[in-house]
C-alpha cells in the first residue's frame, strides 16, 4: 500500500495545504514522502460530512456496526509488516511492541464490536403507564443515543492503539459516533495506513462516507479549529496536560459547550508496605526498574514515584536498584521532541531541593532516553509541590518517609492519578486497609502487587482518572465502559410503538433491559 | 417549629453575616423573621464539615443510605400545613400545589432511597484473572464511588421538589455524597423548614453533621465562592441561563475543574401534526391554554412555541385558543423580580418582527402574570433567532409554517430543549416517523400526545438535553438516573478480598453485576 500523504476527508484523498515531512525517531531527520497539513476547509469538509453521515451511520442495525468493527480490524491486521516497519522508523519502537501493539488495537476494536452486540451500554428502561394513579403515569421509555461526530486526536506514545483506529475511536464508533481524527505529526505515515484500512472498512460496509475522516497537521490551530467546529460532539485526547487543558479551554469558549474527554499526565504513586519490602525488597527493586524503563518510559501509567517507610529494607530496595539501573541500555524516544522535554524535566529534576541521585541506566546516545532515578525525604518533597510534575520517560523518584501516617499524607496531596499500587503482603493487609479511601480518591486504578504498566482492554478496567489525570474523572478511555462517554439519554413518552427505536418496543430485546424499575439480564 | 434565621453549618445553626428578609410573593414586601446571610467563613466551614464527614457518609451500608433518605422524607411529611402557608405566603402557589409538591418531594426521597438498596447504580463488574492468557489476565473488580462534597442551589420555582431537599439534594444523598445547599432567597423560610427536617434526620441516623448544611443569602458571591471552594466536587444547578452560565464559568476556572450540572432554559417545541390539528383543533387549544398558564407558567416544560401547518385546522386551533384565554386568571407569580423580567420579556416579544399578539387572560393586578399568546409565520421566526429567548412565565408562541418540510426547518434551527412533544393521530405517524431523528437530536424526552408540564419521578424519565436546556446533555435532574452525575469509576485490580468493598467480593452481590462481560440481574 503506497503512502501519499494525503489527508481522508470523507472517503476522499485530498491534498491542497502546505505540507510536512515525517522524521526518523532516531535521528529527528526527514524522511520520505511529503504530507498535507490540513487546510480549514479540509477541517469543514471533514466535519460537515460527518454530521451527513451521523443519522444513517447511528441507525444500523447493532450488528452491521459491529462487523463493521470487526472489517477494520481485519483490514489493520492485514497491513502486517507494512505497518510495523513504518511505525517503528516514525516513533522508534521496537517490533515486538509495535506487533504487540497492533494485536491491542485489533483487539480492542473486536472488543467493542462484541459490546455493541451486547446491547448493555444502551441502558434501556421501560415504565408502564398507571391509568390508576393520581396523576395518571405515562409510560416512559429510556434508551442512550450517541451524542454525534467525535473529534478523536491521536496519541505520540501509542501510535496504533491510541492513535488512528485506537481506544478513543473505537469507543466513538461503538456508541455510534462519527469519528474526525486529527493524526499525530509524529506518525503520519502510520496513521495514513491505518486511515487507508478504515476508509475501505466503511465503503465495504455501506457507511456513508463521512463516517470516518483523517486530518493531519503539525500546527495547534488544526486541533483549534476542529474542537471549534460547531458539529463536533465531543473530543478525546491523550497526550500533555498543556495540550489538554488548551483542548478544554476551546471547547469550553464555544457557543455551544461540549465535553472533552482528555487523558493527561500521571505519576502513579506506588506504595511498597513495610512486610512486603522487608521480604522482597530485591525483587520490587528489579521489576521496579524493569516497569519504569519499559518503552523508554513513555507509558501514561509509568511509575513516577514510590513511596516506602525508612530503614534498612528500603535501603536494600535502593541499592539492588541502582544496580539494576546500571544494566538498563538506553533507548530511542518517539521523537526528539519528547526526547528533549524528558531531558530538561530529568534536569529540572535533579536540582530541585533535597533530590539526590540514586543512579542512572547506560549513558544514552543521540534521542535515547537515559534511564534515572531520585530519592527525596518525604518533608522535602511536601515542600516543593513541583516534584509532582510528570517527567514524560524513564525517570523516577522514590520518597523516603518517616512513617505510614507520612505516606498518607504524601498521598493524600497529591493531584489525581490515572492508578495508584500497593505492594504488600497479608501481615500488611490492616495498614493497607487504612490507606483504601485515600487511594480510591486519588486515582482511577487501585493495583495490588503489581506494576501500573500494562492496561488490560476489558469491562472493568478504569484508565481514567480525577483532574488533572483526566479532564473528567468520571469516565475510562480504555475498556468496554469507555463508550459511555459519547451517549445521552432519551426518554419516550407515551410514544406509539411504530415510532419508538426498537428495542424499546414490547417483547425482549435481547440485552439488559430495566423494566419497572427491575433489571433484566 | 420556629423559623430563627440562621443557616445550618453541619447541624449548628448559626447567624454572623448581614441580614435580609423574606418578602411576600404578592406584594412583594418584606415580612417577618431576618435572615443572616452566610458569610465566607460560614461556606469555608460548610465545605470543611461535608469534606471531613464524605468518607464516613460514603462508607455506610447502603441500607442506612437508605434509611436516611426515607427518615428524611417523614420529616418533611410531618412538617404539613406550617410548611404550605410558610410557603405560600413567599412563593404565591397556591395550597393545592404545594400539598402536591410535597409529596413529590418527599416521594423522590423514598424513590431514591429505594434506588440506593436497589444497587444496580453502583455498575458492579469483575473480570476474573487467566494466568493461561499471554500477557496473563489480572482480576479487574469496578464500582462507581460517590464524587465528594455536592453543592446544590435551590431553585424559585419548585420551593421543595427542587430546592432544599429536593432532586438534586436527593440523587446527590442517594450518590453518597455530602450536600451543601445554596438556599434560594426568594424561600428562606420554606428553606429553613426544610434544613431543620433534615438535619434532624442526620442527627438521629447516627450520620456525621457535616452530611448536609444551609447556606442562605441573595449575593451572587456567595455562590461563587460555593462552587470555588475546593473541597466542593460537582454542583446542581436550576435556574435561569445568566446564574448556569456564570456557575459554569466558575467552574472551569478554579484549579481543579468541576462537573456543573445546571438545568438552564427550555421553550419545549410543540407540534400539532395535520390530522390531528384537523381533528382535534379546540380540544388541543384548550389544552395548550391550560398547560401554558398552569402555575403561571412558571415550569422549565412550559410550552413556549407550538409549531402547526398554516391552514383551515390551525385557524380553528388559533380561535378557539384565543376564547380560552379570556378565561385564564392572573396568578401570583414567584417574586416581584420574576414578574417583572416577564413583563419585559412579554414586551420584548411583542415587538419583534412578524410577532402578532392572538390573545390574552384576564387583567392581571400586581405582581400577577397575564397569559398571552403570539403567533408568527415562519420565515419571521426563522429570521430572528431571539424568538427564541425563554420568557418564563404563561407566555408562548404559535408558528404558522407552510408545510411539514418547514416544520422540520424550524425544529432542526432550535437550541437543546427539556421536551419537544407531538400531537398526532394515527395517520400522522408516517410524517412523525421522518422528524424523529430531529427530536432526539433536539430535546431530552420527546411525549406524545399530552403536554410537557408534568414531569414523573421515575426510572426512564429524563429531564435533560443538550445545551443550553442543561450544561451537559449527556445526564437527568429529574428520575434515578439522576444519581450517575455524583458517581465515577474505579477499578480494583488483583486486589486481595479483605481489601475490596464488600460488593466486589466473591458471591451474590444481590443486586445488578457484571461478570466476564455478562450481566446478572
Amino acid at each position: 500500500m503506497a503512502i501519499t500523504g494525503e489527508n481522508f476527508i470523507a472517503g476522499q484523498r485530498r491534498s491542497s495545504g502546505t505540507t510536512f515531512r515525517a522524521r526518523s525517531a532516531d535521528s529527528g531527520e526527514e524522511f520520505g514522502e511529503a504530507f498535507a497539513a490540513a487546510t480549514s476547509q479540509d477541517v469543514i469538509d471533514a466535519c460537515k460530512a460527518a454530521a451527513e453521515a451521523q443519522d444513517d451511520f447511528a441507525s444500523r442495525p447493532l450488528s452491521e456496526r459491529a462487523a463493521f468493527l470487526r472489517l477494520a480490524a481485519d483490514k489493520i491486521d492485514a497491513l502486517g509488516d507494512t505497518l510495523t516497519q513504518r511505525a517503528m522508523k516514525e516513533t522508534g519502537l521496537p517490533e515486538a511492541r509495535l506487533n504487540g501493539e497492533r494485536g491491542r488495537t485489533v483487539g480492542q476494536l473486536r472488543l467493542f464490536a462484541d459490546e455493541v452486540e451486547n446491547g448493555g451500554w444502551q441502558k434501556l428502561r421501560i415504565d408502564h403507564a398507571n391509568a390508576d394513579r393520581t396523576p395518571p403515569k405515562p409510560d416512559l421509555r429510556l434508551r442512550m443515543i450517541p451524542l454525534g461526530p467525535v473529534a478523536v486526536f491521536g496519541a505520540s506514545n501509542f501510535p496504533l492503539a491510541f492513535s488512528v483506529a485506537g481506544g478513543d475511536t473505537a469507543s466513538a464508533f461503538a456508541a455510534g459516533c462519527c469519528v474526525v481524527v486529527k493524526g499525530h505529526p509524529a506518525h503520519p505515515g502510520t496513521s495514513e495506513l491505518v486511515a487507508q484500512a478504515l476508509t475501505e472498512a466503511v465503503a465495504e460496509s455501506g457507511l456513508p462516507a463521512g463516517t470516518f475522516s483523517l486530518l493531519n497537521g503539525t500546527e495547534n490551530s488544526l486541533g483549534e479549529a476542529l474542537v471549534k467546529d460547531p458539529r463536533i460532539a465531543a473530543v478525546g485526547f491523550t497526550g500533555s496536560r498543556g495540550g489538554g487543558l488548551a483542548l478544554m479551554k476551546h471547547a469550553a469558549e464555544r457557543e455551544v459547550p461540549i465535553p472533552v474527554f482528555a487523558e493527561m499526565s500521571s505519576i502513579n504513586p506506588v506504595t511498597l508496605m513495610p512486610a512486603k519490602l522487608n521480604d522482597a525488597a530485591e525483587d520490587l527493586a528489579k521489576a521496579y526498574v524493569g516497569s519504569l524503563s519499559m518503552g523508554a518510559g513513555q507509558f501514561c501509567t509509568n511509575p513516577g514515584i514510590v513511596l516506602a517507610i525508612k530503614g534498612e529494607a528500603l535501603d536494600r530496595f535502593l541499592a539492588a536498584a541502582k544496580e539494576e539501573l546500571k544494566t538498563v541500555g538506553g533507548q530511542t524516544m518517539l521523537t526528539t521532541g519528547i526526547h528533549k522535554a524528558y531531558s530538561e524535566g530529568a534536569s529540572r529534576l535533579a536540582k530541585r531541593t533535597g533530590a539526590e541521585l540514586l543512579g542512572m541506566g547506560e549513558e544514552a546516545p543521540g534521542t535515547c532516553g537515559q534511564a534515572q532515578v531520585y530519592t527525596v525525604s518525604a518533608d522535602a518533597f511536601l515542600a516543593d509541590k513541583d516534584f509532582e510534575e510528570e517527567v514524560f520517560g524513564p525517570a523516577s523518584i522514590v520518597i523516603r518517609c518517616d512513617d505510614l501516617a507520612q505516606v498518607k499524607q504524601v498521598l493524600s496531596g497529591l493531584e489525581g492519578q490515572l492508578t495508584t499500587t500497593l505492594h504488600m503482603t497479608e501481615a500488611d493487609h490492616a495498614e493497607a486497609a487504612s490507606l483504601m479511601p485515600v487511594l480510591e480518591k486519588l486515582a482511577g486504578r487501585i493495583i495490588a502487587n503489581s506494576w501500573p504498566t500494562g492496561v488490560d482492554v476489558t469491562h472493568a478496567m478504569v484508565h481514567g482518572g480525577p483532574f488533572p489525570a483526566t479532564s473528567d474523572g468520571r469516565s475510562t478511555s480504555v475498556g468496554t465502559l469507555a463508550i459511555d462517554r459519547f451517549l445521552r439519554p432519551v426518554s419516550y413518552q407515551d410514544m406509539p410503538a411504530k415510532l419508538l427505536p426498537s428495542a424499546l418496543r414490547e417483547g425482549t430485546p435481547g440485552c439488559l433491559v430495566r423494566i419497572d424499575g427491575e433489571y433484566r439480564a
